[in-house]
């Protein structure tokens, strides 16, 4: 199935995450809308010519490891040449470093798109991406001049090492150890797992950020230090030097993402041309790791929200394309004879319920994107201080929601491909594994949700939630005007949209009113909740964007539009509204529920 | 991970869904309690021992086809020669057959538990179930005297030929052609797809029934007729002689169910030792082969149901070892160390709603056993036909709830193993794969969807899930005085149960009424709600059962019982009521927005 870049889907997204606003911002004078419209249609091109056509050999012939090293899959070093001769590595990061300097939300269309194209590809991009902000953000100025313009440039890639074996969610147990030497750099012994493109041929060196732990340094997540440890030692002039002594010591044999080779790293066997312990230099100030980690995190997890939303796009695509070829079955109202399944009623439930949650998610996270840019380039320090607050509680949200529902709709997508989506050759069930990885890497969906009720919500005494119910409040003012002056045929659907937006709105403000509430008394109740509460808020945030969708929709064809993509984008809106904003009742539900919940689970630790 | 017989949990289960009335049936007398302990015991050493260890094998070492024939897993054929010889395949069959003629309700436990333990290796035992019903049904006498026997003692299997390329859910389109020779037997051409256990090396024999038209037959469903074709003809001794000409052309590649080889079959091609064609043998009348199918098919979909019970069993022992093994993290509420993880609140979460979700579906599927037990053989007539009407009401959303159930479920154990989970060796993940095929193959959930709609709920007017939501209501009454009764401390957990209960009767009685309300004028906005009525059926008969639990484990705990058991199974009980009922808010609300749904889906056909 070739993939189709969305272009109407993001520029409608884009306009109603308040594009126009974002490009008005001090800093982002020379980004104009020309220029975004070119960017976009230029990654449709590139990405649909040269990224899409690696995602089934990704799949079917994973990276092999031979001697300690990786080849990948045949395409993909070509590939990412291409993506480094096109610039696209350096499209979020500074123009002073090489890169294009463009607002947060006009790279999150790109950033999705090639994500659609190839989830196992596109990883190496979006961890490179992570080194990057995080040298930017914490290395020496020597640092980041040594790596930053070969990784934008996409001569090298970066990855993040946390995970030990010992050390998954819990970052206070990583033993990976380094010692200082002499001349201020350190040896590193350890071993790291899970560590995405820890080793591939797509690029002549490989800058890893790894954590690990100074001789002295305090037990637990106070005593870890982030360090820099290439692959290749890089010389005064900048040319490559001797092999590091780190070494790929397997590849994991995963359920999806085949294409993105996941390796454990030893670190200090003495193999490589530099004696015993791979040479790695501290970042930032010894004992911080931890913290600097998180600056990147945020940053990531949006990405990895965006990759869900890019597996979802490419599932429904998939879906859509099969439902409207593959002729079975009579209309249930009649027909002379067998007609295309996507006739069906309940095929349509399934892809409306796939194509509303994906374009919901995608309006959430670009709304949550716009907010990134104001917060940090709005001249009004208020307005800044109010738009970093709500992109810092909806990342959670766009990682969490986009990616739950991303294996929804990957699994959705397989059911509208009856028997034949169980079959491989098909392309269905690619989806649905590969999906599998995105609500648990970057932090589980828990470790998202627990930063959600904590940091987010807690912390503010709600504040920021509040915010947002208010302007919900409004949109829900606007859709009720708007279904009072619908014709017959329309109101029915406003309506419901209204009632359902109504009640889910409360829903989410009595999730709120939870967690607030039982905090100082009941913590477990409250992280009992805190699925159900990032989920609710998902769904609440996505109907709320979802409804001015559907205002923004009937603007256009109340001015005469006879484009189908607005009756078609209108339809999924009030879907949204129908099928899926109910949900929140549920979840609510759930959510209130924390202090049984958490009593029942007790019955865990004995039976 | 060792697969545990969870014998306490069927025993329960069984008592719930009324084992001591049905075994006081005219024709179970020689059924007694100790025979159903000792069979349940029995099963469950084998099932351990011979079954659950094929599972891991089957996934990673899958059948071959070579030259035209299958070999299958190592260890599949001696597991399949024990489990012939430990009689399990005659299990329901009738006694003057060869079988154990058990009621279905007592067969329950341990056709679930073989699929528990693996699931691939015991579909070929589900499907000769289906063909030996098939023959007793309506096979001649002598048809049924050359093949029950030897299916029912495991010389032989059995397949289901329905499935052409250009004929899945929609069975008109069968083109497998059947000439009539001078001998009275057929010629059979054509090609059959999704054949299970279609060729293997288990049995020295297979007996195929395939659905396929005769010259002279009216188009469509009408015009299919049902045939024996066996791999080698019988002779008229009952040993084998000549190779039939049916092949198996290749095996699909498949997402999970590994061990299970599915065939392209191909009959006529001449290679046989019988000449051109596929010898094959009219079952019952001419044009009546799609009715015979569907004598079976309730048996069939009744077994895909238990499937995903069985899966969903094996993935929460999975998910629960783990979590109790894994140490992360620190307990939320403070604790020395890093803990367990089945400490977390959200790991409770996760764990528990498995839990629920898979001790429902059971209560669900027995009790539906037992009222096709009651159907079958109370003595009074009328408790008959009630009993089974309830019988064929349940028979989809036991189809459709066990297995879409089963799919979250799995998608949860693999979430609770993090990153690990994701890891093909650790095991989880091929749950999430195996379970997968259960909502599609026997009939999708919206083929279940639209039986349940249709032929279950809009002919009898509502008048059999009126009499299941006035049963309800009894059980409701029973829950409030529980309440009222109940400690401080059981209060609030009672109370919710009662509420949320309360609250999805009113659901799904609205559910009903939007179902016959529309359906005689709006049958497109019946069929977009179909599916979300089911999952809605399923999610509050899951909650009626989980209450009658709730209460027999509090009369057990208040008759003095120490037994942790039944505290576990009332935790359940009481986060089922806490978590999962109110999906049944969301679902009704989905169900009655069936008419706008509908209108919006048909925005598909045209954008």
């Amino acid at each position: 199935m070739p993939y189709v870049t969305p272009l109407q889907d993001f520029r409608f997204a884009l306009k109603l995450a308040g594009l126009d606003d974002v490009l008005k911002l001090p800093g982002f004078e020379e980004v104009t809308p020309d220029l975004v419209d070119a960017i976009l249609e230029e990654n449709g091109r590139f990405v649909e010519q040269a990224v899409a056509p690696l995602n089934v050999p990704g799949d079917t012939q994973p990276p092999v490891w031979k001697d300690g090293s990786v080849t990948t899959t045949p395409g993909y070093a070509q590939g990412f040449k291409d993506y480094a001769a096109g610039g696209w590595q350096g499209l979020q990061h500074p123009v002073e470093w090489g890169g294009q300097g463009l607002p947060k939300l006009v790279a999150a269309a790109p950033g999705e798109n090639i994500q659609a194209a190839s989830l196992a590809f596109s990883l190496c991009p979006m961890l490179t991406d992570g080194v990057i902000e995080a040298l930017l953000t914490v290395g020496s100025d020597a640092q980041r001049k040594q790596y930053v313009p070969q990784l934008i440039g996409g001569k090298w890639t970066g990855t993040m090492n946390l995970t030990e074996p010992q050390a998954g969610s819990d970052l206070a147990q990583v033993a990976t150890r380094a010692v200082k030497q002499e001349d201020g750099s350190y040896r590193l012994t350890g071993q790291k797992i899970f560590i995405t493109y820890g080793d591939h041929d797509l690029a002549e060196n490989i800058i890893h950020l790894v954590l690990a732990r100074t001789p002295d340094a305090p037990a637990g997540v106070k005593g870890i230090s982030l360090f820099i440890v290439p692959k290749f030692l890089v010389q005064a002039d900048g040319t490559l030097g001797r092999r590091n002594d780190v070494w790929c010591a397997s590849l994991e044999h995963k359920l999806g993402i085949h294409g993105s080779p996941t390796a454990v790293l030893m670190y200090g066997s003495g193999k490589g041309e530099v004696g015993e312990g791979a040479i790695g230099y501290l970042v930032g100030e010894q004992n911080r790791g931890l913290e600097y980690m998180f600056i990147m995190m945020n940053a990531a997890r949006y990405s990895v929200g965006q990759q869900g939303i890019g597996v979802s796009e490419r599932a429904c695509q998939h879906a859509l394309a099969y439902a409207r070829e593959r002729v079975q079955g009579r209309a249930v109202e009649g027909s002379p004879g067998p007609v295309a399944i996507v006739r069906h009623p309940d095929v349509q439930r399934m892809l409306m319920t796939m194509k509303a949650l994906t374009e919901a998610a995608r309006a959430v996270s670009y709304v949550t994107a716009a907010a990134h840019d104001k917060g940090t380039h709005h001249p009004d320090p208020e307005q800044r201080s109010r738009n970093r607050a709500f992109y810092e509680y909806m990342v959670p949200i766009v990682k969490g929601f986009s990616t739950e529902t991303a294996v929804e709709v990957a699994s959705l997508g397989l059911q509208v491909h009856g028997g034949m989506g169980y079959i491989e050759e098909t392309g269905a069930a690619q989806y649905y594994r590969d999906a599998r990885i995105l609500p648990i890497y970057e932090g589980t969906t828990a470790i998202q949700a627990n930063d959600l009720v904590s940091r987010k919500t807690q912390r503010d005494g709600g504040a920021t939630a509040h915010a947002a119910i208010a302007a919900m409040r409004e949109t829900l003012r606007a859709v009720e005007n708007e279904a009072t002056r619908a014709s017959a045929d329309d109101r029915e659907g406003l309506r419901l949209l209204r009632d359902n937006l109504d009640s889910a709105i409360q829903a989410y403000e009595a999730g709120v009113a939870f967690i607030l509430e039982q905090s100082p008394t009941n913590i477990r109740a409250v992280y009992a909740s805190s699925v159900p509460y990032l989920m609710l808020a998902g769904v609440v945030h996505g109907g709320w964007q979802m409804a001015r969708a559907v205002l923004a929709c009937r603007r256009h064809l109340a001015a005469g539009s006879t484009d189908p993509f607005y009756g078609a984008k209108l339809a999924t809106g009030l879907f949204y509204g129908a099928h899926i904003l109910p949900r929140a009742l549920a979840l609510s539900a759930a959510v209130r529920a924390g202090v049984v919940a958490d009593a029942c689970g007790a019955s865990l630790n004995i039976a």
